[in-house]
């Protein structure tokens, strides 16, 4: 999926939610253990009672990977499950030498059919480049994450006066493009966020962090938000796990439906729709 | 495996050489094609050739990753095909939010039999603790690697006057202590390897690099070592892609042993053997 495409399913669907596909068989509903793949029937479950409303979803491969090999193939099996109107991001956090990276970029992008794969930006540019080599594909390198220890590493000021996340955001500028390259940056990272909107102003947003992590939605969508959207906004567990009965996707559809119509509030407000 | 342990399979083997299992398709002896899997033949016979010359071996993910839940499998294998006194590393590169580490822990040290994983330190503390949970297994820290871009990030001076890799490694002073945690060091970051082994003067430190990468053995060697030798030195591409003839792995074997050979030397002029 291009850019474009992106901002115009936000539209059609009045939503920016992407649900966080972390699926784990000590946390499904246990009807499910039944099946042959249950981690499969879960997904495929979450998926048809959401993908009418959210824009993206976002495995994360240590979930699969638990699994061994059955376990990636169950993620095969879910992807391609996934409709082509739907965003599909590999929470993988990659990052390693140019070598290697070229063959994470055929894994994510040619062994399964991903559009887009979270990476760690510590290696710098060589450990980006190959994934920015696939056309309609894109990286999502990680500036400010939303976990507690994230600030020790990430915003330790430099010598020049930036953090370095801020840092890590403008040497990437000097790699890539708004087309090929999106950010993550935690929920609860609100200020900083203004601040990362000043230096990104055109490009696409991954903010995870809403929901069991305790990010708030309004004021991290406000912060973020720029003409064109801009954002995804990723909840995992607060969706995935709201039920554990045999009924359970109608509540996963439920606080899935809550978000949306929130977030549709919140682009009519901002007159994005 | 703990820190007790490896020193003495150093002693014996009078080797710190670890070889790099990262297996292409498309770059094996193409006689090893005719099997149903090659990459497991390969690791098999590079195995074989080697055993009793190194003291790790260090499959890198990326290469099994590409292909599917079969390279899962063939990775599955190989471990499973080590001998015990061989210290298994899983370089990964892995950095998570902790839920999500923990999952990633159990992948490499319960699902797979691995001894140790690379971890980027972007994501800080949070991200490595749940591997520092399991008794004599290893996280082992990317501090300064040896790729162009590296410095880029790593080498950003802040404004405590630390380069970004010293405050990573005075951060993890914090998290651990030399019996579960290592770090990983470039072979061509010599001058910086002597500054850090004032700061983690006990500390194991693997130094991929030399070989395809450049890095020179000795030299590298001489920065690093500390009185228990302390440091591994991966080779990859340069030792088992040497020969792509039906006799390939004796020109493995002949390649590790000069290796080895060159390390035995620089241990006995260590006075560490």
């Amino acid at each position: 999926m291009n850019y474009d495409q992106i901002c115009d399913e936000i539209k059609n669907k009045r939503s920016y939610l992407c649900i966080g596909l972390d699926s784990d068989l000590d946390k499904i509903p246990k009807h499910l253990l039944k099946y042959k793949d249950p981690i499969f029937e879960f997904n495929k479950l979450v998926v048809d009672a959401t993908k009418d409303i959210v824009i993206a979803y976002k495995p994360n491969l240590a979930f699969y990977e638990v699994l061994g090999s059955e376990g990636i193939k169950t993620l095969q099996k879910t992807i391609n499950y996934l409709p082509d109107n739907i965003f599909k991001i590999a929470d993988a956090k990659r990052g390693d030498i140019g070598n290697t990276s070229i063959m994470y970029a055929k894994t994510f992008f040619e062994t399964l059919d991903f559009d887009a794969v979270t990476l760690s930006p510590y290696m710098g540019k060589d450990s980006v480049d190959p994934y920015l080599d696939y056309k309609n594909k894109w990286a999502i390198i990680l500036a400010l994450t939303s976990n507690e220890s994230a600030k020790e590493i990430q915003l330790i000021s430099s010598d020049k006066g930036e953090k370095l996340y801020e840092s890590v955001i403008n040497d990437s500028l000097k790699w890539s493009n708004p087309e090929n390259l999106m950010y993550v940056v935690g929920a609860n990272r609100e200020e900083d966020l203004l601040n990362i909107r000043k230096i990104i102003p055109d490009s696409f947003i991954l903010i995870p962090g809403v929901g069991a992590q305790g990010g708030d939605l309004k004021k991290i969508s406000n912060a973020g938000m720029n003409k064109n959207c801009g954002i995804m906004v990723n909840v995992s567990r607060s969706i995935i796990y709201s039920d554990k009965s045999t009924n359970f996707e109608e509540s996963v559809r439920k606080s899935a439906l809550n978000i949306q119509k929130e977030m549709e509030q919140i682009l009519l407000n901002n007159k994005i729709i």
